[in-house]
């Protein structure tokens, strides 16, 4: 039986969808000789960690009591010293992880999971890489700050996984290094990277005014609090990103053309949520319809893709013949199922053209988003680096 | 810099391509702290193997000019005793084989490498299990004979690799061994896995007779020398097989029902290929031709297919609606372009339905044919496999 330590970091619904299945797993991981164990837990202020953790890990009892409480809205430090456990708060929580790092990391290997949205995890994910450490990532942050950061975390390659900081579990980043590993040039990406984008443009497509879109996707539950967010195009240009710097571009976000779906005189820090889905998105209608009906009038359709080809990276809205792979994608296939679905089920799908792929793309599309499919792809990534263990 | 050893087994088209990317990706392998070692190349007689081979393996030109004499037709045992490699005939060679996997398999470790297309090589992969050898296939042979067989090849499941033996490199045993480690639950796997057959039933879509689209498919290098190879959909159901094993299903080849295109009295042990190119293919255009009409006025098309679900396994063909997916794969988006390119450009597309998955599949789509790519998934599963090696 091998055994692989971890330390999640993050119990948002990602770290907290990824306990649970750790231990519904446990009997499948325990056929293919694996115990996952959990040495430490940890949120923004907290860390909780198994007493004897050289030996034992967090129980599946303690760590779904965990859930609750996070899920509760409560912090680690409310859950208190059991037996088998400690609660560290800050500012000796930093000390208690990095200690577990130096004692577990280059005897029998430990992981640090990070399913936070956060840009705090960066030092101690930058530290624990020198200490023998694996790093698995569903957040995307430490690998869009700055260059040298995303350098580090790569100083050993075969000890980062990361598949979902891009479509969350689709096997997108497994499937580019195995390309890149093959020797296989990659000529161009090109992918529709946001569910929400997606069905947004698709409903434009169909003739209702940009603003009604929105206003409707965001009562839907299908955008951030703040629809801006999804707008400006940030968050497709940190995927872009991650692909790029893959590719070997050593470049940053503000090389990035990012185009935003609103004016900057709109933004946050002009307006509030509210006057800009009342009035500042109104002021959006017009155009982005005469764009629609001019795509249309060429036989295209509009998609908020991003392109990566040569040393161009761009994220913005594109004109794409209808006919084509990107041009066939909708939001959903069926209006009364994405009614009743999550986000999630908003398509996604990125072509990768290459020497072997070049008349026709590998092409992969499905579900890109979701805490389930995200924290999925995590766990595969965990099993994956199962050999990098003792 | 770590070491690879490998065994080359089969120098027809896959396997020369792989010695080839090999060579032409040393720089990038050795920027990845990698160098694979090829110590031995057999084909279905003899076997080349580097005279020191614990530490040397053959050299780069002399790789290149094996693959010239295997193009034109030669034997291995054309090559001749170099100084720094030897030639060992039938008897011999098998001996020789086994007794490099003893000396490198359980010390440095050694990757058997099948590019052949031959059931022959069983037997020695599954005395190589034992040896500590690591294994990797673009063979599908091996994996779909008696199930006995393949539990023996995966006796140690993380050192057999065999994404090449299905849809070549697309990575489809990457993703769904990714789905399985992630303990999410497959529902049903539905593909259109032959880029010949998906070619020949989006031809008689279009409304032309079988016989004239078999006829063309033939004389563009499209099929098998002998068409109902292709027809027979023999190669869809050893690729069925294969999906269907990873998913846990002990079953074999004759527990698939496969649906052929031609009836049997038209088999090859009945009439030569000009027969049934002539004659016996005339008498299923009319059939055909009525099923096609028949699912038309249901709004729907006919595609060959394999559906995978509980426990059924099937190939055959399936009437599908022609707005899904599978419908709208067409063999080429683009006649002109598929008069001009190879038959790994037809398309090829998989669904895998999971938990996550579920209303929308994810879907791998892609060429899944041809020596380029099929060696790039090979050359991509021996450097995932580093992880083994010391």
């Amino acid at each position: 039986m091998k055994t692989i330590p971890l330390i999640l970091m993050g119990c948002g619904g990602v770290g907290r969808q990824l306990l649970q299945h750790i231990v519904s797993c446990r009997s499948l991981h325990s056929q293919q000789g694996l115990n996952l164990k959990v040495v430490g837990v940890c949120d923004s202020q907290s860390v909780v960690a198994s007493a004897d953790f050289l030996n034992k890990g967090l129980d599946d009892s303690f760590l779904l009591e965990l859930c609750r409480v996070k899920l509760g809205g409560s912090s680690l430090s409310k859950l208190g010293d059991f037996g088998e456990c400690q609660v560290f708060a800050h500012p000796e929580s930093q000390g208690k992880i990095l200690d577990i790092a130096a004692q577990l990391g280059k005897s029998t290997g430990l992981v640090f999971v990070d399913c936070s949205a956060s840009s705090d995890t960066i030092t101690v994910l930058k530290q624990v890489v020198d200490k023998g450490c694996c790093i698995v990532l569903a957040n995307k942050k430490p690998l869009t700050s700055k260059m040298e950061d995303f350098n580090k975390l790569f100083t050993y390659p075969r000890r980062i996984r990361h598949e979902s900081t891009v479509g969350a579990g689709l096997p997108v980043i497994a499937s580019l290094n195995r390309i890149i590993s093959s020797g296989d040039p990659v000529q161009r990406i090109v992918g529709s990277l946001s569910g929400t984008l997606g069905y947004v443009m698709s409903e434009v497509e169909d003739g209702k005014p940009l603003s009604q879109v929105v206003r409707a996707a965001k009562s839907l539950g299908y955008t951030e609090p703040d629809p801006r967010d999804d707008l400006g195009g940030m968050d497709v240009a940190r995927k872009a990103l991650i692909l790029a710097r893959i590719l070997g571009r050593q470049i940053n976000l503000d090389n990035i053309q990012i185009e935003s779906l609103y004016a900057e005189e709109m933004g946050p820090n002009v307006m509030t949520v509210e006057d800009f889905l009342n009035h500042g998105i109104l002021l959006l209608d017009k155009d982005i319809q005469a764009r629609v009906e001019k795509a249309s009038s060429n036989g295209n359709v509009l998609r908020y893709v991003c392109v990566i080809e040569g040393s161009r990276c761009e994220v913005g809205i594109q004109e794409l013949p209808k006919n084509s792979a990107l041009g066939r994608l909708r939001g959903s296939d069926n209006v009364v199922k994405l009614l009743l679905s999550p986000p999630s089920s908003c398509k996604w799908q990125l072509e990768i053209y290459t020497r072997c792929y070049s008349d026709q793309p590998l092409v992969i599309q499905g579900a890109g988003a979701g805490n389930d499919t995200t924290a999925a792809g995590v766990l595969a990534d965990i099993v994956d680096i199962q050999d990098l263990f003792p």
